[in-house]
């Protein structure tokens, strides 16, 4: 069932349909270069929501946000969260009203949360609201919410656990992570709109995202590892020369004694995936990599810039082609 | 239990405690006046909550926030509901993101709102997050929603039952007024700080708010009409010249077939008040409101300012004094 397409940066593929598990800016990043490369009907961005939590009475879903942001091109080009060209109206009037404002929300942004706010009170889903502002972004690609049951990440410290964005946002990631747990995955599931990509997938690629915070919890729902661990499946390494470009993923690898490296990150996905994509400055990883399995693509994996964006993803697609169907395990 | 207290008009006065009803601006008005005379322990301002309603999201009480912005004096001074210096970037992003924004929410009310969502979730009922909001706003005395359930004021017209806010804003008034019901009565009762306010209240003074909307549902509460019938009570009449300053409710007694002047409000009233308020153009209807049992006391009633305001509040307080006891029914 794989569907020719037209690529913006040359020459025709074949890859049928993609599924990209996206977490933060990374993740969004990739997502973003892929939805310039192949039709909507193509792609699914499948988008992580155990880092999401409550905050002055509305849901955040920083990810979810995250990807919608970039996807509809509205997103801040340098602080990696939020709206450009925003304003913090009521975010200094809940200060002077005498609230702790510790997450900074826009003006923009809590249009965005009151309009989600809104459709959680009139019973919809998590994946259908996502789907709803991703229309009112005008953004043509699905976004898929990995689940509509709520999923938390609780990272374990010395001092205790701490909910993600305490640790995250409030707590600016300084507790060590001695090991993280999800709140409520025996009760979650994939969303519809998730299992049913995964039926059709031709090719997941796990986008630059954190593999703790941002991946493991997709894979965590039923069934979902070991569908993807079936298919051909990539990913593209979020730790480049020892140290990520941004976020905790480094931090954390060294806190659980994992090697912080791109091979690091292989060797957690290890049986899952047929491809990783390492940045150039860790070429030398290459054949350590391999032993576990993995074809391996070396490329500049930064991306700068939107061109950058397009640029990686169309040489993920590429990639993938060469990964051929995975052995039945 | 009467107790004495300090006029800024001049004079020492002695009415015990004060139970002020309000609904939207004239309410909030005199309420406030009547804040600049009274300590805070003479005087509980309680406040309609029948045209409370939801939207995207939030709990929109517009008369207790009329009433919180007036008494903390940062209320809009034209527009009658809403804050000074206000600004809309919430309210534009919501409409460009296709949401149908016919309720003008500014940002630093959105603040506002969205820390009384942030309570309601956490459990806490109205009144508390009335109080808690007043505290924020630097208000010392107390605002007390009438009740914490949800009584809501639905306008029977000819097209049908609209809700208040659909009626008010949406629809500006212009269907014709058959009737009301107050939906959700029969689960309500007073909140207990207007129940304790009800036991302690040496004079109940019914501000110039609409008697339908904003008087009669409180009135409606189980025991309050019974108890404020027992006790000195006066109105100030909300229709000068047969006209209202703001609102419907001239509009609302001519479509209820009722006599449009203040002697038609005192006659809703009857059986209810022993004092009445009337501005110096309705002269002419002394004897007859006088004949429902009532005394009558003539002035200026139109407050263009804060001076007018402490003004006619001071007005109210001498006057009550003039109404002794109620003979017991």
């Amino acid at each position: 069932m794989a569907i020719e397409q037209r690529s913006e940066v040359g020459g025709r593929r074949s890859v049928g349909h993609v599924i990209a598990l996206a977490g933060g800016v990374g993740g969004a990043k990739l997502a973003h270069g892929l939805a310039q490369i192949l039709q909507p009907e193509q792609l699914s961005i499948v988008v992580n929501t155990a880092d999401d939590f409550e905050h002055l009475g509305l849901l955040i879903c920083p990810d979810i946000d995250t990807v919608l942001y970039n996807l509809a091109e509205v997103n801040h080009l340098k602080q990696g969260w939020g709206r450009e060209d925003e304003s913090f109206k009521v975010l200094v009037e809940t200060k002077r009203l005498g609230h702790d404002a510790w997450f900074r929300l826009g003006d923009r942004d809590i249009a965005l949360h009151l309009l989600r706010r809104h459709m959680l009170d009139e019973g919809l889903s998590l994946s259908d609201i996502t789907s709803n502002l991703a229309e009112r972004l005008d953004i043509t690609h699905p976004v898929v919410a990995m689940s509509d049951q709520a999923v938390r990440t609780i990272i374990n410290t010395p001092e205790g656990e701490l909910s993600f964005q305490d640790y995250f946002v409030h707590r600016r990631c300084e507790p060590i992570m001695l090991g993280m747990t999800l709140q409520g995955l025996a009760q979650a599931r994939p969303s519809a709109a998730f299992s049913d990509a995964l039926v059709e997938a031709d090719l997941i690629v796990f986008c630059p995202s954190n593999p703790y915070v941002s991946i493991d919890p997709i894979l965590a729902l039923p069934g979902v590892q070991k569908t993807v661990a079936a298919k051909p499946a990539l990913a593209v390494s979020p730790i480049i020369g020892g140290a990520a470009l941004k976020g905790p993923a480094a931090k954390m690898m060294a806190e659980l004694g994992v090697e912080v490296s791109a091979l690091g990150v292989a060797r957690h996905y290890a049986g899952v995936l047929n491809g990783f994509v390492i940045d150039g400055q860790d070429h030398d990883l290459t054949a350590a990599i391999e032993t576990l399995g993995m074809h391996v693509h070396t490329t500049d994996t930064i991306m700068q810039d939107k061109a950058g964006r397009v640029r990686l993803a169309g040489e993920v697609l590429d990639f993938a082609k060469t990964l051929g169907v995975k052995e039945p395990a």
